[in-house]
């Protein structure tokens, strides 16, 4: 029997080989082998089904949860998977879950921050689950600011233990994710107190609950935050509170990698550089890039393809009407977040790499990239995350109506995303940190030092503050030299504003918070010109497949164009471009999209994702929308009657009433 | 007692009268009045509260919206209210529910499309809710284009009868709120056809359900779409499917005001004017608009109030950490949309002149204002609620983590907001009318015909293509006359460039299709200049209180000169302003955030609401956050029991497991 495809037409005006570009959006053969192994076996396995998720009360969601990740945990087990592919398992299976934070924060941060008894001795148990740890370090009054922490840890010399306690309300621990209901122990990060001094914050293993009777332990009082944004979503994790009545744990509990607490109640540096956490968070960073590349990745699959499915107007003689993907200004919102999502892929490629380049640079006590390093990572994640959350909404608006209805998948992704907006370094202020970078790097210009990797092209700022776009017909903007100049002219000119702007106010930290917001704009600007010009290199490098070099070309010209497009305020106000060039940007960008249009379909197809993971009626690879839509809804738990709950006691009597007395 | 105030020290640097603020908010002291009255009344009535709302089963949700209205119907009644009271008793109910469109859209329709018969036939019925009726347009393949409707009803001479029935799958009728499960009624718009021929769409009222037992009529089925975006959110109404199987109903319940279908089966229009339909969508719209200000507003009044009690980074010296509001990031964010929300509040007021305008005129048989006010209110309708929700997002950012949660009031604040960008048209549809009407005006100017009402500015066109801005010192930004002639001159020539474009394609039709991207961005900064111009008209209105014109002047610049930074890349590509002037508008944008700071927590007060209407824990009055955040959480069901549902299931057996054969 022959599959229905309702979007067969769409894939046939293909103009390159989609197999090749799945390896290309994968990143290799391997990489795209394991992942569509264990994304097919993820959605063939009923026990992993997600379409009633948001139907599902707070406790029967919690508890189909905990049922996923012990069923998750079996198969790992009975498969033998490796490491990679356990966590390809989790990262399919697509709800947050406890098990996110054991493996992605609490082992990580011992691993990191342990000493290599402190490693021997839990590592094995987490490995095995024999516990299952959380990530403790925000509180009730703080978030972003990690040195303003209010718990405390004090060392008792006599006893050889530290007192973990919460002084205040705001000291609760708040929001970590696994803590609520499930962890038996976390990493908690509390201000180190020995005689009386304060060393500032620090990490300690505490155990929370008893593994006899998952009890809180005494001295310990823990409970879930509630309800958050959205059905489903993160409500399947157990964001938690926690506060600590003067608990008692030893002192070979603190993480003493890179500093000791000795028996007498010293406190010591270790000759470990402090800088290995920037490894750390360059790690988790470039994580967080290539989840926004995998959720705009999504987000877009689903609203091209329904926009292939969906029809509105321009009927002519009784004939179909038009498919909205045809419609210029469907094309001129979405295939830039087609483009968006293809440049974070490959964004975050690059920052794999950058990661084993400064883990390379640390084993060799080789600082020197780091402070560049940081500053990338903070603003690719920054960046990325914001566009995201915005693109998914965007997405869904791109569906009209139905992208409002849970079963369009929308909804669940936009909620579940958000967060990454605010979690590891909320987005605002890790812009500021980029900018504080980039004003340094621009003060230190004069002093011969080079700036290296990302402000390489700050070395070349004599240059870029007066060079002059030589656009004079649309095609040349397709020419890769220009667009990187472009950007660069406007990231270096803004750069160099805010330098000049602040050193006209009174003294340098007033003038930064004083012109914070430019400050912001100016990062902005540095980080969409570091994705463009990885796009650009990559576009550098052998790639085989026919047709989809040019696919990625035309993606690149896409991404980059929009953006000036969106920003042209930036770039005519320094100068950088005139606005009869952004008027030819605009005419090639028409072009462009004229060009993308019969490969539309075939760039989300090469994202690879199964139904089940898309999770959307609306983005269903075959396009049979509405049927589906039909069947979904008579689904809902308030069709199980035909007559609802609460008509006898309030429709019925409405009715029925005389309302006399009524004035109306 | 003494009330605990967190906030009384932001309250004491106002520099206006709140008293006086609040009546110019409201609109008139009447206003005020009224609607003072009855938010409290709904906020001291247990029967409803709201705090529970997102924590209950779509099944719990809905019975309690009936119960709610309900009682809502009860009070109404017992306290004799007026239309009006009644209308606002249920806005501060603040809870989607099947009587919205019952008196919104049933009730309206049989007014505006019923002949004086009908009316008189159904109205009291409807008056008194005997029966309770929604609007069923919008099909599962059709939404924006009410002429691609598929539903047909078919006169039948035999019996004097028509014929409802639903020949596709893509002809259910899909979206209706109240259809689902409660409404005994419906408009339902069908293609009329009498003798084989296709009169289009037109309005019939059909009984859906029985009034003795509530099932629906033989040939009807009805069910509930399913799950909405959202905790609580629009989960309490029951947005529904219908289909016909070929159900009859009485030649006079087709809506025959305009129109009608005679005995014999003849097909008539009545002399009464076509146009009446637009006084409606002026109307629907107006209210769009004023929900609009009222929905930002709350986001404001939520962010404001938390960024006053939060604080992060910035102590000295071990004091309070600085509060977030005094961050110019967190300023350069937040005061425009306070600005906004003031801003829509006042175009608002004005398109309720606009609709009585509109009405006598068309009572007076004028039309010629009418083009003009639908692509007025069409494109207000756009603006402000495209803008609305993006600002309620960004508000929850504004708020860090804990906007995340349900308890902030901010994610179904959200949730429950963004359908308006698609109901009532689609907001690029709408700009699309928007622009094809400016285009219109462009192409008539030289005709001698002068453009009315929002569009006079475009009779200056010649001035306009060729005024430069005198602005010299960031001061100059604050005359009212030089911001309007930017921001007249900006949409001017984006008018003017896009008919051009359009005129040297090979046919009009196809320019305006190609170019469409740029025409929505010409309609936005039509109607983003008539908002700003309707607020320079209120600063020339009588404002009587202490300093409350000031404040309304600051607003005022702050709205202007943030949409200019915004767009800046219009205002500089249009020549419109130089880029130093555009430089010297973002100083004085600066000076205007210090100028509102002090009042900016009495800013929001002015609105005016109640805690229960905000129904967030980061907006209270009283600033006292975080016991209230700590106690809410403690809400949750997951809190019920200090061991999860599922610990003996799925917990202890991992915890407990030896996990030999595993490779991790």
């Amino acid at each position: 029997m022959e599959e229905l495809d309702y979007l067969a037409d769409e894939r046939k005006t293909a103009q390159f080989d989609v197999e090749s570009m799945k390896i290309v959006w994968a990143g290799s053969q391997h990489v795209f082998d394991v992942s569509d192994r264990i994304s097919r076996l993820v959605a063939s396995d009923p026990a992993f089904r997600k379409d009633n998720r948001t139907m599902l009360s707070r406790k029967e969601l919690f508890k189909n949860t905990l049922r996923k990740a012990a069923h998750a945990w079996k198969r790992i087990i009975e498969l033998r998977l490796s490491e990679e592919e356990a966590s390809k398992l989790r990262f399919y299976v697509d709800e947050p879950a406890f098990t996110d934070l054991h493996w992605g924060m609490f082992v990580p941060a011992i691993k990191g921050q342990g000493t290599k008894e402190q490693q021997e001795k839990w590592l094995p148990l987490a490995y095995k689950m024999q516990i299952i740890g959380c990530y403790a370090q925000t509180e009730l009054g703080h978030g972003s600011n990690v040195q303003g922490l209010e718990t405390t840890a004090t060392f008792d010399p006599e006893s050889d233990e530290f007192v973990i306690n919460s002084p205040t309300l705001t000291s609760s621990k708040w929001w970590p994710g696994g803590l609520g209901k499930v962890s038996t122990h976390a990493v908690v990060y509390a201000r180190l107190l020995t005689d009386g001094q304060d060393h500032g914050v620090h990490g300690f293993i505490v155990q929370l609950r008893s593994l006899d009777d998952h009890l809180p332990l005494p001295g310990i009082t823990i409970g879930d935050i509630g309800m958050k944004f959205g059905n489903g979503a993160y409500n399947t994790m157990d964001n938690g509170v926690l506060q600590f009545d003067h608990v008692r744990i030893p002192r070979s509990q603190m993480l003493m990698r890179v500093s000791q607490v000795t028996r007498e109640g010293k406190y010591l540096q270790s000759d470990v550089p402090r800088q290995l956490v920037y490894g750390t968070m360059v790690y988790v960073r470039q994580t967080i890039v290539a989840d926004a590349s995998c959720a705009l990745s999504r987000a877009v699959c689903i609203a091209m393809r329904y926009s292939a499915v969906r029809r509105q107007f321009g009927s002519q003689n009784g004939g179909p009407e038009t498919q909205v993907i045809d419609y210029k200004t469907q094309q001129s919102r979405l295939f830039p977040l087609l483009a968006t999502a293809y440049a974070y892929r490959f964004v975050g490629e690059w920052l794999k790499w950058l990661y084993t380049d400064v883990t390379e640079r640390l084993q060799a006590n080789d600082f020197s990239t780091l402070p560049e390093a940081h500053a990338c990572t903070a603003g690719l994640k920054s960046l990325t995350t914001s566009t995201t959350a915005d693109a998914i909404e965007e997405c869904r608006k791109l569906c009209g109506g139905h992208g409002y209805l849970c079963s369009s998948g929308l909804p669940e992704l936009f909620a579940v995303y958000v967060p990454a907006c605010t979690y590891e370094g909320d987005n605002t202020v890790l812009l500021l940190q980029v900018a504080r970078f980039l004003m340094k790097t621009v003060s230190q210009l004069g002093s011969g030092k080079q700036p290296v990797g990302t402000t390489a092209y700050m070395g070349r700022v004599e240059h870029l503050m007066q060079c002059r776009c030589d656009v004079q017909r649309a095609e040349d903007w397709l020419k890769p030299s220009v667009v990187l100049e472009a950007f660069e002219a406007r990231a270096a000119r803004m750069s160099v504003a805010c330098a000049q702007n602040i050193s006209k106010m009174p003294n340098p930290e007033a003038g930064f918070a004083e012109l914070s917001p430019d400050l912001v704009e100016a990062a902005v600007a540095h980080c969409q010109l570091i994705v463009v010009s990885k796009f650009i290199e990559k576009l550098q490098q052998d790639i085989p497949g026919k047709g989809v070099k040019m696919q990625l070309q035309v993606l690149c010209s896409i991404y980059a164009l929009s953006l000036l497009h969106k920003h042209q305020g930036d770039f005519l106000s320094t100068g950088s471009i005139t606005p009869k060039q952004a008027s030819l940007a605009n005419d090639q960008l028409r072009s462009l999209y004229a060009q993308a249009r019969p490969n539309a379909i075939a760039l989300v197809d090469s994202f690879n994702y199964t139904d089940h993971f898309l999770g959307s009626v609306l983005g269903r690879y075959d396009g049979n929308v509405y049927p589906k839509l039909y069947e979904e809804a008579w689904k809902d738990p308030l069709n199980d009657s035909v007559v609802p709950d609460g008509y006898h006691e309030y429709i019925r009597p409405l009715l029925k009433q005389q309302l006399r007395t009524a004035r109306l």
